[in-house]
């Protein structure tokens, strides 16, 4: 069911993320929560900046969900 | 297995509860326990309101449950 | 290797449940043990029936077993 | 990469022990071990007999290991 | 994206392992790590020998890493 | 949504951690953290070398996140 369409509105929400720059948590399966903005989305991964400038790859299958911060 | 058909079930399930703006409770496979309303769901994700309006990005691979509240 | 296939022998056990109302438990991957009778099957969810008549909509990924009370 | 082909070895091995009756240990992802005998296999499930004669259908996807007992 | 290819690198290092009888470590998403040496792979499944001779069937989903022992 | 192709900005993200033999964290799905540089990529696994020069065979369905150390 999983599907990298750009019309998609779960594609569409991390694009608006991205363009805005929005601080976002991402929490994951492994109950860490990332802090920081979405750089670019692609079909296995999103790649967060965290408040040190360190750039995090973060698997899909790993989220649990996004919210703005 | 999974399928993002709109004559499922379970995704008409999901539709009334966004349609009635129902208070559902979402358990995640990490154990959180989420409460608001479901604003849209597509293939990849839930998008619930939280009670202080925030919009929470579930993906569907992390839900363990979803019922009413 | 996931199928919803009314002939195979899983899917048959639950619609044979359904059926008969049986009471089961379903074990989660959270760890969740739920209670309640199945009311219908799909191929994202089974919806399960509680004691208090509240239904749930289990994802099937999120299952680990179910096996009668 | 998941296949229910029974001329794979894995599939086998499963079809051996429910052939041959052998007590088997089920470790699943959720942490618990189930010891049973396996009735029957399908692309989704496997089917366990408990020592109280209870049939237990464990998710392929929950599965972790088999060994036997 | 999982595929049983016999020229791929990971399906190669553990045909390696196999053939060179390394004791190896397979750490599990359950968390265990079970020690032994691989007697073969399918695409479902890798089958461990452990200390006892016990032969462990080991879910490839369920797998985390491999290292020699 | 899983796709192995050189050109997506994940797979090419982890092809110059390789190439430039940055060290890197990976945060698995069992909490384990991994330290070492990527030694190659396959659709299936990272092969990680860990700072005793062991590899390690990681399965992508186990990761978390990449970063770099």
């Amino acid at each position: 069911m999983s599907e990298f369409n750009t019309d998609l509105p779960s594609i569409r929400k991390v694009q608006g993320y991205t363009k805005d720059k929005n601080s976002v948590e991402i929490k994951l399966l492994t109950n860490d929560l990332l802090l920081g903005t979405i750089i670019w989305q692609d079909p296995n991964c999103i790649c967060l900046q965290d408040p040190n400038n360190l750039q995090i790859l973060i698997w899909r299958h790993s989220i649990a969900f996004i919210r703005p911060k």
